[in-house]
């Protein structure tokens, strides 16, 4: 079996659709020119997009910078609650953005940490209406059961506050959710540099979202392509099986002895 | 220009040659058959050798591996001194190795860690003798000024004790050489994860070398390519310029307010 | 004012009791006769009794171990849902223990991590019973705001896995809650060393209690002395205020130059 | 033997002299009034002094607010070189400061970092004229070991560039230097906070050393006395024998189940 034919082999299910592309691409801090050439050089399969925002401008004008391939993601932002969160993906499937909602339920308008208790209320009323749910969430283990209960796709926890590029702060966290939950794990939002998603993968993590890293960086398209490579460096890893660490002492990589005495 | 054209001007370079490839591959801990593929896979244009290995196996063995257009680096690993290092210098000239050296002087049997002292006057006296010295350091500010006083053509820290693969244990460290020294700082020993090697490349390092993090993978070429791009990742997030960090609150990256107000 | 007369003043009240000591000591894993030299040692004003324990060798015999003066703390252990935490307040009461109570609510055998939901329903209830109800919880904002506006005393969020050592894993988070919330955020579970006791008051936590650490300590009296002190410490640091941090560069302390000038 | 008796064996020695606080103050970034209510409240036994400060107010002055059972510590600041060091301590102790010397050697003014190679000629310089040497270092195991032969009475290693608050950015090499070297172990420089002495401590250092963290708080005396009990803590958690760490899971530290059953 040659790479090309690995690389395809190696995707992840969602709502029944297969992806190989493991960088979700946010779509909320772009400019519409960027958007295009962003999706590129990510090589994205997903990416999200925020209903309001598409309101704004006409769904039609967003679309056209979308490649037709690759799969929208409308979120509920601006939901403060489970209600809201229905209301708006109802909406969105109504306009024809789909049936996949990542659902995004945020009270606190400081450090816009999601709310899992209404998160899961709305899982649960919107995966038995059919939709492919992708909740984003505090990384709680038992919400992250719960949504799993309630019928979601996928877990989305945090790294870190949305936009604050902090990178992996719930590090241990995720990782247990990684370890006990039987669906894909996709680290969202606070996720800074290429490196951060890297190790997100490299710890198990199904796929890894951005959106503010790359909108903030000083080269967005060329940011866009640094996290898509990371993504794929790190999965890739974690595939290899990752190397022992010792933690005192050391080990040589070249003969340190007998050279001289030959 | 076009993107190709980008990758070929972001060089660095050593004794006058230029370089594209930012990853330095290891050999020491690879049996020979791997290190065909570990090379292809890694795209490396540099590799390092042990003179002893070339011994035993005879120098043509294993250069039968290596391709044409990669430039070899012997190291001076078994040397316990200055003048030892000397000496595998000018044996590995004589057969044939090239004036490329990475001196390496090893005092300590535990954990491998450079005799900076020694290193500065092997590099002062290899450098009079027309070598390109990568001296292997231990990333102390003053001991990297005066190799660079002595002609080194680019300075080697180590990120933690090597084949520990614990990572960048000394980073703010290396940072100071990075924003201080003059000279490509290359980050040597101790990256366990293609993560670890991405981040030094996002602080500003002009390349990584790895080794033993590739021969302890599991599937040892898959974890070369990996290296390969996430170190190319961390290059390019390097150029573009990394977002800004927020330590308190959060940014949101979708419009939350108003939406279902509209 | 001297000295005394200060510390007498930096108190910190629940269920309108003032404390003066900022460690509380949890006795789940002693064995009686370390208790009552634990107690003294810590200077602890209130100690956790798991009420299984108290049945086991009659509750008397406990208590002859624990000073007068000290507040007993119920804890909930063995509950799984808020029903069963509600049944094991209730039960303390009627045998004595008084209308302090710790909920503890945990569903999942591995991580032991607690159930936020669960919990915010017992504090509720309990609450409305005349408990002081201090929740261990795990440090999410909204739950935690959820907590309060249900009637908790305090707020208990873990720093790591129960029993695990692992110290502030959840420290951004910790670190929110003390900047959010109006109540006193006490760091319960995960603290595995007396530095970390008193990085976690350094942040501004109200206190801290610790048990598997001092109880996994060769010396476990000396050990409930040093997180007494390292908690004292942490404490007049966060009151004195903590000076700034350099990122980049470095202060003399001492004059550098002109001494040989003159 | 009960606790002070303890507490008065648990010493280390000095040039023969053996101390028992294991805190070192700096005070060259205190007014003269502050010095006093500082050394007591930390209960330093040494305490350093820049020989330019000295000269400055008349050595009589600062002495005047020195208690006289504290060993002087004059250091060598402002030295750029072994020679310049060798001369301030020879003029140290013809002035009356005694045979104790930190020797520091800076070449760069901006990060600060101590010059090894000539802190190490410096030492055996003074070592043979009977100073009890206290070397200031970059913590290299090799540099740590050189000193030793040289006859330095201690290793003093900082944890990151002075005054800069930052802690222990060079911590995985600082348990290299407790481990290997046979001389007691003071972290110097960098310390910013109670609970980082107090890991240092943990770690096994013999003593640390602090002034700016002290110097910039908002209260100087109340936070030289939070590190004097965070380093009390610190050493006597190492004496206890600090509790394992499990890294992924939990235990319980209260029974979990059966208390309903019963």
């Amino acid at each position: 079996m040659d790479k090309k034919e690995i690389k395809n082999t190696d995707t992840f299910t969602l709502g029944g659709k297969e992806f190989t592309s493991r960088f979700i691409l946010g779509s909320g801090k772009f400019s519409l020119d960027l958007v295009k050439a962003c999706v590129e050089k990510a090589g994205a399969q997903i990416i999200t997009l925020a209903l309001r925002r598409a309101n704004e401008g006409g769904l039609a004008n967003i679309l056209d910078y979308i490649p037709e391939d690759v799969t929208l993601l409308p979120n509920t932002s601006g939901a403060r609650n489970a209600e809201e969160a229905v209301r708006i993906a109802r909406l969105s499937r109504e306009v024809g953005c789909g049936n996949f909602v990542k659902v995004e339920v945020v009270r606190d308008s400081k450090y816009l940490l999601p709310d899992n208790y209404e998160t899961i209320k709305a899982t649960e009323i919107l995966a038995k209406e059919g939709f492919v749910v992708m909740p984003y969430m505090y990384p709680d283990l038992n919400a992250a059961r719960d949504l799993a209960n309630a019928g979601a796709a996928c877990i989305m926890p945090l790294g870190a506050p949305i936009g604050s590029n902090k990178g992996l702060s719930t590090k241990d966290f995720i990782q247990i959710l990684i370890d006990e939950i039987d669906l894909p794990i996709i680290v969202d939002a606070g996720i800074g540099r290429p490196s951060q998603a890297c190790e997100a993968m490299e710890m198990g993590a199904a796929a890894v979202m951005a959106n503010t890293a790359i909108a903030t960086a000083g080269d967005v398209p060329a940011m866009a392509e640094a996290f898509k490579k990371a993504i794929e460096a790190g999965r890739s890893a974690y595939l290899s099986g990752l190397g022992r660490t010792i933690e005192r002492g050391a080990s040589a990589s070249s003969p340190l002895t007998g050279f001289l005495q030959d």
